[in-house]
């Protein structure tokens, strides 16, 4: 955790001392009452927070802004259901790279009980996004989804307006006829980034990608996992927006 | 598992049926004796392989080649030797993506206890790597070392020969005028990659990585976990030499 986030709705409000932020400020910064350490509020700003009242229960945060909130980042994910344990990995370090939304959609060939786990039912998955940002030391937290059905997100992800540039580029190791590096991008412009289930995409969604002016590309010839996929597809887009 | 692979005197020879290999192949893929599966050996060929015999204790291996061995990977990694379960990772999914060599090196602000961790001394380290082969769908697993000191490491995988080109990179977060994304790269080139340990390097490891011709880039402003680094640090580089 290189900088402490609070919700928007929790900064002057006392929070319980088992609170992971309140056990991480006294435990591992050792900051006592009126000592100042590097906050911020989630999607907003960046500043110094201290402890204003410690009680045996509880402790009151005390919070200057010193940025404005950050600009909204190009890139949305929408990455097939996979297991849980790989949804963690990619929630965490996709937030720590740096990007607006990530969808995790059912799709034919994926496992749709994966839906079921209680990293979704329990509101766990917040939790990694959050220990992303505070990695990255920046206050943006993507908007996440999970078990929406591919066109449904791809309706609602894709940008009607003619005038706003997007790049919709679709992961696929059998019928891609490019590598994504040699996509050449615009700076200017949102980067929609579909990475398939395990098993891969069906013949009907790839028509879905064709019909929605999606590309097929791929990562070269070996065989990624799919959290690797979608940590190497993010850093090439960032890097061709400039942004890395 | 997307290919089993065996070291180059293991075929033909018996194999314990605990071995995990064996166990692949009986219990996932379920082939019996003479059902082909795809298999390779460690930085050969790939192939096709079958049981050819099945005991109660042990399974011998028939193994046809199909290919010629890979050419050498390109890029070399020197990382501050990291906690353990970073070093998993890096192992396994930084030969997923292609390296030649990967160096977990002591630095002055690392901590060099890591470096007696079981990982190293019960060989579980060469483990982690093969299963990143075997994920790649590709028998290439790079020479691997833990616990040299940098200046011996950076001795030795520098090139002396003038006429080689090699393009050496040390990430940084403080110092780096530039981002890796900005240095040109011509296509054949070596690559040497070096990344920090968690605190980064000292001033001493600036300035010899500096005298050794190292330019310092960095990966934007969030910061990266160890681990993420180093991908994203391979995939631009394999990007940049049309690997990717």
């Amino acid at each position: 955790m290189n900088i402490v986030l609070f919700e928007p709705d929790e900064v002057g409000v006392p929070l319980p001392r088992s609170d992971r932020r309140v056990e991480h400020v006294l435990k591992v910064l050792r900051r006592g009452v009126g000592e100042p350490f590097d906050a911020g509020v989630i999607n907003g700003t960046r500043g110094k927070a201290e402890i204003r009242e410690l009680t045996e229960t509880r402790a009151t945060f005390a919070y200057v802004p010193a940025t404005t909130p950050p600009v909204t980042e190009p890139i949305t994910v929408v990455v097939g259901l996979p297991r849980p344990q790989t949804a963690r990995d990619i929630l965490r370090d996709a937030t720590t790279l740096g990007i607006a939304a990530l969808h995790f959609v059912r799709t034919e060939r994926g496992d749709a009980s994966y839906a079921q786990s209680t990293l979704w039912s329990s509101g766990e998955w917040r939790r990694h996004a959050i220990a992303g940002a505070e990695q990255a030391f920046e206050t943006t937290v993507p908007a996440i989804s999970c078990g929406k059905r591919l066109p449904d997100v791809l309706d609602a992800v894709c940008t009607a307006d003619p005038n706003e540039a997007q790049i919709r580029i679709a992961l696929d190791n059998y019928e891609a006829p490019l590598a994504l590096s040699q996509i050449p991008f615009l700076t200017e412009t949102n980067v929609l980034l579909a990475v398939g289930p395990e098993r891969g995409w069906s013949s009907e969604e790839r028509a879905m990608f064709r019909t929605r002016g999606f590309q097929l590309a791929h990562l070269g010839t070996r065989v990624l996992r799919t959290e690797t996929a979608v940590l190497a597809a993010v850093t090439l887009a960032r890097s061709k927006l400039g942004l890395m």
